[in-house]
């Protein structure tokens, strides 16, 4: 097969995706039909199964995918702080851009879980909890070191999930709210939620190195912000 | 007919709703059929038809059910208490509860609006407005009169519906958590959320009445603890 070959292999999978993404948001997974599936993406039925063996398949690929990419946007903003605030607001930060962007997948993502098999349920769970675990470890280590004040670390990071996840179900394209203001709004509030303690002020005195080491997610909004 | 006809008639009718709210939980409302409902129910598919002119019918009686049980429970959830902190625990409390206890069919109610027909989501979407018009007046209340810290009334209050609405998502009656529970951490949550401030304690000197004035409501958890 050629490299344009494998362009064209992509380019109908994508097309398969996108027009799963589009179906099963308009009528449920159980309310699509492999057939509207194909039409949509402009194949014939049987062009569906030289790609997926079956609608869940394909449901579970686009699971599969957000899931995936959700645990890794976590990772990288995690890595991009290095105390349990800068973690808090870097992580929230991005779950939230996470979900208000791609409110539509991550949206067939959460709500359908149920229609997947229980081989794949399994797996999506599996990841799920890596999910839960990136921001539980933060809020608990912002408990340990006395950043946060945290009365049940497990239902506090239900919740700062929550938020976020429940985007997909308000976010509208057209509405007159970006990402980065829900992001902003949701950082604003995680701090809170969490009770983060406001932080010593550096001393004014203190040597200035403009445009250093401190990143815009760890400064907007500001722990001291809330005192 | 006589009285007992009536009772015959009313069971029939709520096996009908019992029914669609289980279909539409597991299968979706675009995977139901009315002969699935019908079935479950004990009833022909022209029985249904009887008591509902479609399965939008039923889906729309669902829903407004649930939505305009929201308002009513959130109504007297505010009358309980007189300011705005006092009002923003009882209705957050009462919110959560609602949504733990029916979490099957408010899910329905929440995650369905799509499929009702244009002049059912107007109507629907208009007691939605009284939902967040209820909570929205109290977090502006309490922010006028210094009781909260808000920057953004209107997105605090979507985020604090967003909490009691996601609830219908991940809870399991087979779980660990009671509804009670679930709706303490959102008062502690809520409480956190909009910046109440410390109120001043009751001189310790001054008169104590036992058993008087302060609901449970009002005291679980106080805001006290979230200096």
């Amino acid at each position: 097969m050629t490299g344009e070959g494998v362009v064209a292999d992509e380019t109908a999978r994508e097309r398969l995706v996108s027009a799963a993404i589009s179906a099963f948001a308009d009528k449920g997974f159980h309310g699509t039909t492999t057939r509207d599936i194909a039409t949509m993406a402009g194949l014939s039925p049987a062009g569906v199964y030289v790609y997926y063996a079956s609608k869940e398949e394909l449901l579970f690929s686009i699971s599969e995918e957000g899931h995936r990419g959700v645990v890794a946007a976590m990772r990288a903003a995690s890595a991009r702080a290095q105390d349990p605030v800068g973690k808090l607001v870097s992580i929230v930060r991005a779950f939230a851009l996470w979900h208000a962007e791609r409110h539509t997948r991550a949206r067939i993502a959460n709500y359908e879980l149920a229609a997947l098999t229980p081989e794949h349920q399994t797996l999506i769970n599996g990841i799920r909890r890596q999910i839960t675990s990136e921001l539980e470890e933060v809020v608990r280590a912002g408990q340990l070191d006395g950043s946060f004040d945290v009365a049940d670390v497990r239902m506090t990071t239900g919740s700062l999930l929550s938020l976020g996840i429940d985007i997909t179900r308000w976010y509208l394209d057209s509405g007159h709210i970006t990402p980065e203001q829900v992001a902003d709004h949701h950082v604003h509030l995680a701090l809170r939620i969490v009770g983060a303690r406001p932080r010593a002020r550096p001393p004014a005195s203190g040597p200035r190195v403009p445009g250093s080491a401190r990143s815009p997610e760890v400064d907007a909004p500001r722990v001291e912000d809330l005192a």
